[in-house]
């Protein structure tokens, strides 16, 4: 298998087929690049401009082979590939990010292990598999305490706060059988992501930090740069580019990270990693001088990353559910950057866009 | 036919699918907007990006209505859309700009004869058919004058320069027999061009005035803003809205303009008008506040049109030919923003992308 720099007029594999697939495709195209995106939907927002479509399930081997052998690199646009697809889609192209840093980022449990012996701050956190071990784990981590299924959780799902009151046995109930960990409830004053990338040569690029607000666990605004002290950017930026080298990682990475106040000043916790562009990271479209998708496409082409500067102070609004039907409004807003998924469905919390302002 | 206005799901049909189709494409897309790209050619570089393809000629009136029939409204990113072509898409779906645009500046003398008749300068020029046109033209314009075909020249092809000791006749053989226009030739200080729109609600936003640089005849770069008096932007932009409220037009125009020293000062005169988005204004993908495609798109769509601000001093580069193969060293240099256009083969002077440089 060749892993050779991309050249133009090469095509880049997408597995998944949402926004964040879309507006990788999007980034794609003015470097001269084609896409083929791999999603089981046939109304997925990304295949309205890729270059290439497949519309299969993500165990169908066969598909995925002939997917895989008409690209040149294969990328992901959500952390929950399974790891069969991935192996799979390996053996026949280039993976980036690749197997290991999906394995390690799947799973709640792998991820806060790999992090804390990196020697990274993370909640205190136990792993939880049944009434003996959730017991011990709330014994030695006490209450209010988190307890998460250790897979496919995102946006609060699969999460419940174990307070004081809450039973053992109703909170494990919730997992539903799940292999869980019980993460120490963390009383941030606020919760901050850096978006990262390292290229195939091992180069490292950090986009500003930014302060995210989240309304019922879905990420509501990004703003950037955020209102930190410069030491804490460069310890958010440090936690990122160690991650990155521990896992010898290719493209763009999201950390999200929980901003305390303790005795010696502010600092940082991470929370979780996300192998992928994200959400957090959508305002670099306008408010950077690479957008998130740009970097990640070069990352994984084996190009030089872009720069990362900031254009000014910048506000990224999530527009969920209904209110993507204020588009009209959002079009009559000077200076502000619309942005639709073509989602059909507006259903409530269900991420349609988001809008970006820029103040200089 | 309805004429409503367009709605985020919603398909905008394109006629041509070189790179201005491709950004046309890819500006609505963050809109919400779907693409049909209609071109004849198999390896159409608008393809790679839009949601809907048709591989048909232009005179395929069974292709042209299925076409119009599965869009909402359509446009075109040439001017010279076959006259029977227009008509038959303006029978089925709303066509922005309209006929009469397409018809106005596909002819060189219905167009300086239609930017005179508005009392917009001109350089002086005369209908040529015949030997005894030719001679009666030379004749009231004088030399150096410029010949050209009335109609499908682009980037100087199927002109000459009439110069002192160029016969009559081998000047109108250059013609092959087409009906010809002779313009006085202009002694200009600058080229410069006005990229403006106009919704469907009559409103008219243009971008900065920007300064272009040819060589042999094909855009090499465009600057903005371009360094001329305050009174001659105004002038520039004044004359490009009277050309669009005279045209009742709907879409963005270029108008390119030549600007002239003269004993008053320095001034304005009409060289050509764009019935569509123009090289002139790719700039404003990363140095105005909204692009000019974007501006395209939401004026066909009926929506508001968005703020012109530019952000700095913006350069942008066409790549022409092997000059594409730069792309490493462009992707490399800190905020340059490399546009490649998907084409494959790299003819001599065939625009290959461009690239943009922004300073704040």
């Amino acid at each position: 298998m060749t892993t050779r720099i991309l050249a133009p007029g090469d095509t880049i594999g997408i597995l998944g087929g949402g926004q964040l697939g879309r507006m990788i495709a999007l980034a794609a195209a003015p470097l001269g690049l084609k896409t083929h995106i791999y999603a089981p939907d046939p109304k997925s927002p990304a295949f309205d401009v890729a270059t290439e479509r497949t519309v299969a399930a993500y165990e169908d081997e066969a598909a995925l082979a002939l997917f895989a052998d008409s690209v040149d690199v294969v990328t992901y646009e959500f952390e929950n590939v399974p790891a069969a697809t991935a192996q799979l889609v390996a053996q026949h192209r280039p993976l980036y990010p690749d197997a290991r840093a999906l394995a390690t980022t799947q799973d709640r449990l792998l991820e806060k292990t790999f992090v804390r012996d990196l020697g990274i701050p993370t909640p205190a956190f136990a792993a939880v598999d049944d009434r003996a071990s959730m017991a011990a784990a709330v014994g030695a981590i006490g209450r209010p305490a988190v307890l998460k299924t250790r897979r496919f959780g995102y946006d609060g799902k699969g999460q419940v706060l174990v307070r004081e009151g809450l039973g053992l046995d109703a909170a494990l109930a919730m997992m539903n059988g799940q292999p869980a960990i019980l993460e120490a409830f963390v009383h941030f004053r606020a919760e901050v992501s850096v978006i990262a990338a390292r290229g195939r040569d091992g180069t490292f690029a950090a986009f500003d930090v930014v302060e995210n607000r989240h309304e019922n666990h879905v990420l509501r605004t990004s703003e950037a740069p955020a209102d930190v002290k410069p030491e804490t950017t460069a310890s958010a930026v440090a936690i990122a580019r160690k991650i990155a080298e521990a896992l010898d990682y290719v493209g763009v990475l999201g950390v999200e990270l929980f901003l305390v106040d303790g005795p010696a000043g502010e600092r940082v916790v991470v929370n979780e990693i996300a192998p992928r562009v994200h959400n957090s990271g959508h305002w670099t479209i306008e408010g950077a001088l690479t957008s998130q998708f740009e970097q990640h496409v070069r990352a994984i082409a084996g190009w030089p990353l872009g720069a990362t500067d900031t254009r000014g102070r910048v506000t990224m609004t999530n527009l969920l559910g209904a209110e993507a039907n204020d588009w009209r409004a959002l079009l009559a807003e000077p200076g502000a950057a619309l942005h639709l998924y073509g989602k059909s469905e507006p259903v409530p919390g269900r991420k349609m866009g988001h809008v970006t302002r820029v103040k200089s």
